[in-house]
């Protein structure tokens, strides 16, 4: 029998956290995700993701300043930045540099102390990219700013918002870990042969960003400014669907019900979008699920997390073109913490194939080949 | 049930290659590996992988020319190469430089023109890498010179010799590809996002660097340079045995029995190493078996492909450092014919974990936790 998507084959254990598709729950080491979205900040995730609990204040206080400190890159990652063109993809150049962050180390196995670095970062590779590409150079980190207010004060040299700081913070602790995604398994894949963080870091930034992952985010928001206004949607919509478009921003694999992130997000986006935009973005939303009803009425397609990260993060005042790469922002959080888990209890992962090819045969002379 | 290196999960099909390590057999579409390495060169072999068939004379001239005219390599990658430190390894480098090969082109599907020009780049990165931590300008590739040639000439300016470039160019086809070892497996992990080629190759090489994977084979050659002397063999591994030492180039989860590679890498170094070293190496695989089979009577350990493999390519005139490097000069033909297999066929690879962390709790604020 031929597993071809690997569903329902279970090849590890995590205590990290559990997707329960059937009923739309999401837990984080037995948190619920809707509290925690409404409780904690990025940090304390991490802190629960690579420590087993969320922290104390005195611990929260310790590991925001060990972030802190690391988030000065070494020279080998800031040549290498300067070295790639201003065209580079921000998910391109971020897995360039994550690579480029592991020149000249031995190969030690991967642990906590450069789980907490790259995590730290990856926030700050992303922004100096994108200032570089822009002719400017990179700001200097914060040490008074938390991981999402830092990100985004290195992007615009401004101060942001409490209302940006909470859009892209939330955002942050909700796309932290959601079980085996392909993403995360490439990284244990890579893990289980004895290699480094950083080449299991730059697997799972090379599989976010396939569309079919982690790479569709942007073009949701690419939707709903073509759609433009509330009127337009269903005319829009209706031509997407008969020219076989696909609606982005509906349906996960996981899900046969309504997926939690989604649902926090839309609340979030409520809060933190302009009106105009908010409203814009229900009314797409709403018909698009209507329309795709229609369709298929014997499947029922929900809302995935994608279709209010983007107005969120285009809330936090974060360009399009960095939505996937800030999605990696938050999961190297649940990336590094399962690449520890893997080499805690591993075994190389190599699955078998089925031989479909030709039958015996004997190699003829190149000059006799016909 | 837990499978947890995946053995026996049969997570595609394939006309690539078959793995019988019950018979020590490996086919690449119905060839025996043992026919092959004796009648066709690296190129033919990437033919097969690539369209399905062994070449004509006509096709092989075309497909090397293609692979001639794509060794150069573009501005990017050569500014990304200058800004790495000397000190990097050349597997990461490798996996830098193919990750910045990316750099400002738009997401498109993998296709076989980018893996003919990936896999002839690879081992120009590699070799521009390798002069350029000596404090040297790259070489000009020799259109006239094939894959193997090329590369040993763009690492040393020398015209190899008939036995060194036969040594390596018998490495290449013997190593291009294995069923859906952890690297491939990884390449298609990212395939199945709807990623980039580059972002397949890129984790593939993390991979590829694991010890457990293709980041031993310089090890036996330590460990052969450290014996020294074939009377020195049995103490030297008895003593390691003694430390609980693993011995390097024995054993393979996949073969129950001799792999082919290994006895074919063998009977090659008899032909291209000096008499002394092959006398030496020998002395220490028979006694490394012996020792192994007295200690674990029950298990029947083989001689792996990394054995002799280092052997090989010691006399082919690579440097220690370069050998899991030109591993993947070779198994990027491989890789890039599975990465096409997956997206012809694709379905997201996304299998389940077994949750193992807390039961539901309840999230405690943060300043009222102990």
């Amino acid at each position: 029998m031929i597993t071809q998507g690997l569903e329902g084959v279970i090849v590890a254990q995590t205590a990290l956290s559990r997707v329960d598709g059937a009923r739309g729950v999401l837990i984080y080491r037995g948190y619920d995700i809707r509290d925690l979205a409404r409780a904690v900040s990025f940090e304390e995730v991490a802190h629960l993701f690579w420590y087993g609990a969320l922290p104390t204040r005195a611990q929260l206080d310790a590991l925001k300043k060990q972030l802190a400190q690391q988030r000065t890159l070494p020279d080998a990652a800031l040549n290498v930045l300067r070295a790639l063109p201003p065209t580079t993809a921000p998910i391109d150049a971020l897995r360039t540099l994550v690579s480029a962050l592991d020149a000249g180390r031995p190969l030690t196995p991967p642990d906590l102390p450069q789980a907490i670095a790259l995590t730290a970062q990856t926030p700050v590779l992303l922004a100096a990219f994108d200032r570089a590409r822009r002719g400017l150079a990179p700001l200097t980190p914060r040490p008074d700013l938390d991981h999402a207010a830092n990100y985004l004060y290195l992007l615009s040299g401004e101060i942001p918002t409490t209302a940006q700081v909470r859009a892209l913070d939330t955002y942050l602790v909700l796309l932290a870990d959601h079980g085996l995604n392909a993403s995360t398994f490439a990284a244990r894949v890579v893990a289980s042969t004895g290699s480094d963080l950083y080449s299991c870091a730059a697997a799972a930034l090379g599989a976010l960003k396939g569309p079919l992952h982690g790479g569709a985010p942007s073009r949701v928001l690419d939707m709903i400014e073509a759609i433009g206004a509330e009127e337009n949607a269903e005319t829009w919509m209706r031509g997407a669907l008969a020219r076989k478009e696909r609606l982005m921003g509906f349906g996960h694999r996981m899900y046969k019900t309504t997926d939690p992130r989604a649902e926090i997000l839309r609340g979030l986006a409520r809060d933190v979008c302009a009106p105009a935009f908010f409203a814009l973005a229900q009314r797409v939303e709403e018909t698009g699920l209507r329309l795709l009803h229609e369709q298929r009425p014997a499947e029922r397609l929900y809302t995935n997390v994608e279709f209010y990260s983007a107005a969120v993060l285009h809330a936090a005042g974060l360009p399009k073109d960095l939505f996937t790469a800030t999605f990696a922002v938050s999961r190297m959080s649940g990336w590094t913490a399962h690449v520890l888990e893997q080499v805690n209890h591993n075994r190389i992962i190599r699955p078998d194939a089925e031989y479909v090819g030709p039958a015996a045969q004997s190699v003829i002379p190149l000059d006799q080949r016909a």
